[in-house]
């Protein structure tokens, strides 16, 4: 049951990532969508900049576009100041950036910006929505993670284990294996780590995304799901005990499918999400169905994280090419998580 | 430059395929959807089904469809016969086969009528459209080829290696490696395999699809295509270098492509066929995007072939409810194909 609270929701923190690529500008497009949203289709969640005002007064200049920035003190204020202009918590960068051209100098400010933006979340923010990183201007600058997730999860508590999603209007797929090289993610495979994401991703499924009985369907890894064994052994050693287990607890998980039979369109209407076994098996039938629209969903976290599925695209930086899509949907989806999460009803 | 022929195109030769599968069931559909085509919007090619008369009249009963069957002398008999029944060169079976229930009594039957099609092509026939085999049965019954492809290749002559394409009408795709194991994919993908496969595809492209100047995007492996080798050695190692020899014979080829980048609908409008690297790279987008419509196209052969993208689909045999529009797709196809061929324009 949800219930409307009396206090009006908590702005979205909202990081720049990479000050050199496109955060900047999808940002500045999100918040004059925002303002079109509130007069044509609905309101766009309120949210707040946690990053350089200088950078995002100039960026705007460079695009031509008109977005009042107005530096404020918290993220409290933010509200006040929405419909005006967009609000920022003013972290000064190293240096001015330029577009397109990333310096390992401000990457100290970009990850202080991510460790302010978590701080905030559940207190001051309802949801983080976090720009595009460059992963190798951060490691040149000293930064020691694999990633923005294991980042946030190590920010978040010692045993936090993330676990990615990506949303799209066709489809929810969880990768079981992410940034592995095709041979170590099938030599890695196991049924523990399906299991583990499995249980993550249905307890997401009910808290976060309102759905009360999820259907859970997991991909085979081998063409035709290994053909009873003839076409690869990971689908009975693996695989199927995997789908046992989560059965077992009372999840609602069929498979292994046949990989190329779980996206076609009559089977995607029979789950709320798909386990995948690797990468491009999630990631190739998210972005052939809805390239603009996916969002980059963190489960696991102790608050709600989602981030735009595209990167930096420095070459873009800038130039007023770069599209605000697949942010907005990430910031509509974070508010609507964190709506659920606290008990709300989605804006 | 094209010229129309005085004589009619020749009919299509049609297998059955699996007599106890949904083969004969598509085939009288799509038989009566040709009657429909000639008034409605454009004729479906002619097609004359080598394979048992019997079945098929006994089929047409059972699904309370009126098609009146009709056995020919030869192929060229099928022309004047197919507006008023469908042709039969009739060759019995050893039993009555039973919808649902393949057995291997008639496995020899199912061989020799494929043989027999691929006799007729290119003297009476115009090309070959296969319906699904079920390897099992045919297994039990002695068949010692892989799949229906080998044996064709086989039919063809010593030397004949056959590329795989799926083409649908968003897509067309060609898998390097095909029915294998994931983990032995990726263990046996060779540059020597895929510059074979590109030169075959765009051969075909000019030859049977009228493309004169073929662009081939050939994916990665590993997710992002390796980041430079980050994430997997496959990309330099093996599939840069293909791409290199491709474009060094005089061929449009890019990549390596990112795979979860190659199938957005941006990309897909910058090639004219994907080289995938194994199965489901390939079958997970065409699916997703294309279910009913794919097509299997046999390339390398010395006579079109091309056959439904589905199955036996053994549980719905004889019931109604298997939809012929892969068959018809497939019909459809190999006639432009050998069309182009022979130098005429596709009807």
């Amino acid at each position: 049951m949800t219930v409307q609270a009396n206090a009006p929701p908590l702005p979205l923190a909202i990081t720049l990532g990479e000050p050199a690529g496109i955060g900047p500008d999808i940002i500045l497009s999100a918040w004059l969508q925002a303002g079109l949203d509130a007069r044509r289709r609905g309101r766009l969640p309120t949210f707040v900049v946690v990053g350089d005002g200088e950078l995002m007064t100039s960026r705007a200049r460079k695009l031509g576009l008109t977005v009042p920035i107005r530096c404020v003190a918290s993220a409290a204020e933010a509200a006040s100041v929405f419909a005006d202009a967009l609000p920022v918590l003013h972290r000064p960068l190293a240096r001015p950036p330029h577009a397109g051209h990333p310096t390992p100098a401000n990457a100290p400010a970009v990850v202080a910006a991510i460790e302010e933006a978590v701080s905030l979340v559940e207190t001051a923010a309802a949801a983080l929505v976090t720009g595009p990183v460059h992963k190798k201007t951060l490691y040149d600058g000293g930064f020691a993670f694999p990633g923005h997730t294991e980042f946030l999860a190590a920010l978040s508590g010692p045993d936090v284990r993330p676990v990615m999603m990506l949303a799209g209007a066709a489809l929810r797929v969880v990768p079981v294996t992410v940034h592995r090289p095709l041979r170590a993610a099938v030599a890695e495979l196991s049924t523990e780590a399906i299991v583990f994401a499995g249980n993550v991703t249905a307890a997401a499924l009910v808290r976060d995304f309102a759905i009360a009985v999820p259907r859970l369907a997991v991909a085979g890894l081998n063409p035709h799901a290994g053909e009873d064994g003839a076409l690869g052994r990971e689908e009975p050693d693996i695989i199927a005990p995997a789908v046992a287990r989560l059965q077992a607890s009372g999840i609602h998980a069929v498979g292994p499918v046949p990989p190329d039979a779980l996206f076609t369109p009559a089977m995607r209407d029979r789950y709320d999400a798909a386990l995948c076994m690797y990468h491009d098996q999630a990631l190739i039938p998210l972005k052939a169905l809805d390239f603009d629209g996916g969002v980059n969903v963190t489960l696991g976290l102790p608050f709600v994280r989602t981030s735009p599925d595209h990167g930096t695209a420095l070459d873009i930086a800038g130039t007023g090419a770069a599209r605000p899509d697949s942010l907005v949907a990430a910031m509509r989806l974070a508010s609507a998580m964190a709506a659920r999460r606290a008990g709300r009803a989605p804006a």
